[in-house]
């Protein structure tokens, strides 16, 4: 892409739909529920359903105006309960996008601002003594529209699979092994809530984010993936900002963290959240730090807490808090190869060791979750004392941290606050089964949220990989989602390219766990890819993969011409060595005969091998001629 | 890259050393032993020394023409152990290089062909009643100057090690789970002949290709990677042929495959076998096609036989063979979602359907051991029927051949032939270890081969990433070498980037697994970039990665400076709040006041939190200043 074109993309949404696809919308039982899917419409007349998290973006019968905010799905839901009271809020001040008290910024800045300030409702937030998180209507034994929603969401339409998997030797043969987890073959609403009210899982929906499209982290669930994005070094526009949101959610990205710093992040997330249909993530110590001028030692109890109330109304759907880093472990980490290298952990161990306290997020604990109930923000018990390498893991920081957390789990849902716990990092193959063993153990299978792990150190470059290794292995031992990495971790700041690849490698990873635990009907995706394959139904090959574009882009260097597309060979054997057509060629000749594939090849094949042998050779081109000089 | 540069890089050798990088060369015991490694000088003194498969051509000092081929350094222990004879060989004929018989090309061509017959030297093979095997050497108790330079190569030099692998809280938490692999601390000559005996590795070296650097693939000893490369379509010159082999065992390939196909594959290999340090292996049925016109069902004994001879001659070091294709095996693939995908093995299920009789390999397989140990080419058990999607793997007709290559794995070593064992695929993440079960109960730790294998089939254009993470799992669970897979499997041919894409995501996954089972010191390069992050080495991590120049590209694209190279920060976090940073605060800060860390933290903090908190905010730049708009 040359620059013109680069900077036109980044200054408009990506909105076309994807190859042979569209948006589809299945209507609950509740009033209001109707749950996205993309239906994939293949050549062979067959109709395979995907789940989507792209949102209204890639429906171009979607009106969006980013001026003011996608469509509020869940208002009446959340206005139903009759639980939330709308107030005044906290009025916004030159500190929360980094200015000094009173500044004025320049003109064009501050009609950005204005911008987003019109974006921004009236707040809501629980009617005193009333708590409205999804656990606590999900204990009291309520299923949610959002309940409703998440269950026909992680069905799907399964209608189609039956082509797929309908062969009882392959289904046998096949059966995930769920490593523990405890997935039903229909997910139900009922489900739902009660792995919601066991904390088992999580759905981060705030009542301020009623744009979210509905979606559950859990182990009984599909394994989802968490992007990060953050804002431009220089604001520029509303769009180039949502872009980012719109990218990630467009490769897959289930739910996205805003992991902005310096000016503008108030701004920012003002546009991100009235925009987004995934859940929004951040983790608030960012910018409470910059209210403070970046002086870790600075930070002050009344301060977090304006900005968790700040973040809240603005729709923040969960909260990284890193309570787990405690005065007493700081000092677990001085023989550490490489220290504290969660900035979120390193902040509050400078501030724990400055004023020889404890954490001032562990001592208010409480108090943020009476935050957390009035908004339904949910919690992601941040790792801060994770290993930065190889060598840190699985170390007595990294454990001592995860038990408190898990005692903080525990807090938390006395509270009915729903908990996610965060895990490495970097951690060799060998390792990672303890990490899972561990939190399961002392989190009570609270949903585990680990970045990577890395398995290795030494792949700067192409860390999305490495760690890519590792995800794929704890999803499937548990996870229930994994933060991505991009190829640009530990050396610089991830553009377009870089946040897609980091993406397409966790969906790969997330998919390969789904299939291993035995999600069911998460194989017939790749058995109809495979079928298409078989088939030499080429563009089929394409819509039902991870990223068609680069599919087609890939195909076309050696065989660009739309001919090829119905081709029965491919550029790697070419047309007369193709294994696939020889396979082919032997049933086909079966059936020509009237006689089973098995009977052909058991029963007198020597007397027809001159027959058959009169087919070979005539569809013969030397491969030269299809190959285009690279 | 421009057009023209990339032509310029294709039509000569890629030969610049690795950045602070420096060919050096360990001497054994034995005579004319001269191990090659990759000594890396950091710039804080120490020495890093890596596994290095480039051979020569990294060596600045090395003096390469590659129209006489590289230095036999291995000519002299093949004639010290007089057990072979030199004679007057095969003579090519039209017919190998595609031709018809009698035929002239034209006279570039020609050319081109006797240059390529002027590297070829005299062959050399058994004398009478000779076994001239490195297995047979073994077996006599015999170490061979191979075996005493794979012993000093899998070591490496250990001596910068104990900085990295000194602790001993460390080394115990970090204790590889070997997975039933037995890897001894230091490998001695000894070790490897015995493993070699046992047939639990292999060396594959054949008597006529002398320029090889010898390693050796096994379950105990490194994981290894393979790199396919094939000719071009037209072939264009001896210097584009031998920089793919360049290209490929630059980024890490330890043995490389000639999958050439059409015309002129032997001029071409003529080419590559005589340039090349590492192993190189063929499938001989693709010639064997080749000169029957691509008809499968014409393909002969004789045919067969007489390649084999050809490519033995000319010092191919394994053949694959597909003998495992036995006929009564075919019709179980009749019902696979992708029926049969290996070229190899449809080539041969045609054979014998057509002729409705037993595959030709498997019946003269004896006859194959009497060529193979004449010259010591090394077994490759082709597997023909492995899965070509997850909807097939680990089913009948694939273990049913698995069991036949162990069957011939016992016939293969009553004749003292090396062999391996080919194995999958694509096989979901559950299902793999299954695989290693089956291969070690039927092919009696025969080392294992694998191809990938994938994970997912959703992910075409990312298959590297996708199947990277099997690789990384079987390789950990006992496979002893990894083929790689490209980003354009299932699409097109790899180009040069594509090459280097695969080999980088193989190298990680073999590196994952020899951390995770933990071969000596195969840690301590990990431990080393750690460090060098910690340190904020910027130039050390690019030197200490895979691919030392992407690293550094991608950090440029944000802190381009060359004053960014000693900054104590990165462009991620910025230098304020560089959670590493702060780390070296907290130590640097106990060190000036004399205590241990942990006495500095634990014991009267609280008094010295004043001082402390005054060097805080002293170093804070604006993030916004160091980061260049993308």
């Amino acid at each position: 892409m040359n620059a013109p074109d680069k900077l036109q993309q980044l200054l408009s949404l990506t909105r076309e739909p994807f190859p042979q696809s569209q948006k589809i919308y299945v209507p609950g039982a509740l009033p209001g529920v109707q749950v996205p899917m993309r239906a994939i419409a293949l050549t062979n007349g067959e109709t395979v359903t995907v789940y989507d998290t792209s949102g209204p973006y890639t429906d171009p019968a979607a009106d969006i105006n980013i001026r003011q905010g996608l469509k509020p799905v869940r208002s009446e839901w959340v206005a139903a309960r009759g639980d939330t009271e709308s107030y005044e809020g906290r009025h916004r001040v030159a500190l929360d996008d980094g200015g000094k008290h009173g500044e004025v910024a320049d003109a064009r800045i501050e009609a950005l601002r204005a911008e987003a300030a019109s974006l921004q409702r009236r707040p809501l937030r629980a009617k005193p003594g009333q708590n409205v998180t999804q656990m606590h209507y999900a204990r009291q034994g309520i299923v949610t529209p959002e309940m409703e929603y998440i269950a026909i969401r992680e069905n799907g339409k399964r209608e189609w699979m039956r082509e797929y998997l309908g062969d009882a030797e392959r289904e046998t043969r096949l059966k995930g092994n769920p490593m523990g987890a405890r997935i039903p073959d229909v997910i139900t609403p009922e489900f739902v809530r009660d792995e919601v009210a066991r904390g088992r899982a999580v759905i981060p929906a705030n009542i301020n984010h009623p744009e979210v499209e509905p979606m559950i982290i859990g182990r009984n669930f599909l394994v989802k993936i968490n992007a990060n994005i953050g804002n431009s070094a220089v604001t520029s526009s509303i769009e180039e900002e949502v872009e980012k949101l719109v990218w990630s959610i467009r490769w897959g990205g289930d739910t996205v963290m805003d992991l902005s710093t310096g000016k503008n992040i108030h701004t920012t997330r003002d546009w991100i959240v009235r925009n987004s249909p995934v859940p929004i993530g951040t983790v608030p110590i960012y910018q409470a730090l910059e209210k403070v001028g970046g002086v870790a030692e600075d930070l002050t109890w009344a301060i977090f807490r304006d900005t968790l109330i700040e973040q809240a109304e603005q729709g923040v759907d969960y909260f990284t808090i890193h309570a787990g880093v405690r005065l007493p472990f700081i000092h677990l980490t001085t023989k550490r190869r490489t220290g504290i290298v969660s900035r979120g952990g390193s902040i509050l161990a400078k501030w724990c060791i400055t004023h020889h306290k404890e954490n001032f997020l562990y001592t208010h604990f409480e108090e943020i979750c009476e935050i957390m109930k009035a908004y339904d923000v949910t919690f992601s018990l941040g790792d801060g004392l994770r290993p930065g390498s190889g060598a840190d893991a699985n170390d007595e920081a990294q454990f001592a941290e995860l038990r408190t957390l898990g005692e903080l789990t525990q807090i938390a849902w006395k509270h009915d606050v729903q908990t996610m716990i965060e895990g490495p990092g970097h951690v060799p193959m060998h390792m990672i089964q303890a990490n899972m063993d561990e939190q399961i153990k002392h989190c009570h299978e609270a949903p585990f949220y680990t970045l990577g792990p890395l398995t290795i150190d030494i792949a700067p470059g192409y860390d999305h990989i490495a760690s890519a290794i590792g995800a794929a292995m704890i999803g499937w031992m548990g996870t229930a989602m994994l933060c991505y990495v991009t190829p640009k971790e530990h050396l610089g700041l991830p553009d377009r390219d870089d946040v897609k690849q980091g993406i397409i490698a966790y969906k790969i990873a997330a998919h390969a766990a789904d299939v291993a635990k035995g999600h069911p009907g998460q194989r017939a995706r790749d058995d109809a890819m495979s079928k298409a394959r078989f088939e030499f139904r080429w563009r089929d090959q394409f819509a039902l993969g991870l990223d068609p574009q680069t599919a087609e882009a890939y195909h076309d260097e050696t065989l660009p011409k739309d001919s090829s597309k119905e081709a029965h060979f491919c550029s790697m054997c070419g047309p007369k060595f193709c294994s696939m057509k020889i396979t082919q060629d032997v049933r086909d000749y079966a059936a020509a005969k009237g006689l089973s594939e098995e009977q052909a090849l058991a029963d007198g094949m020597a007397q027809k091998s001159a027959e058959f042998k009169s087919v070979g050779g005539a569809f013969y081109v030397p491969v030269d001629t299809l190959v285009k000089k690279a």
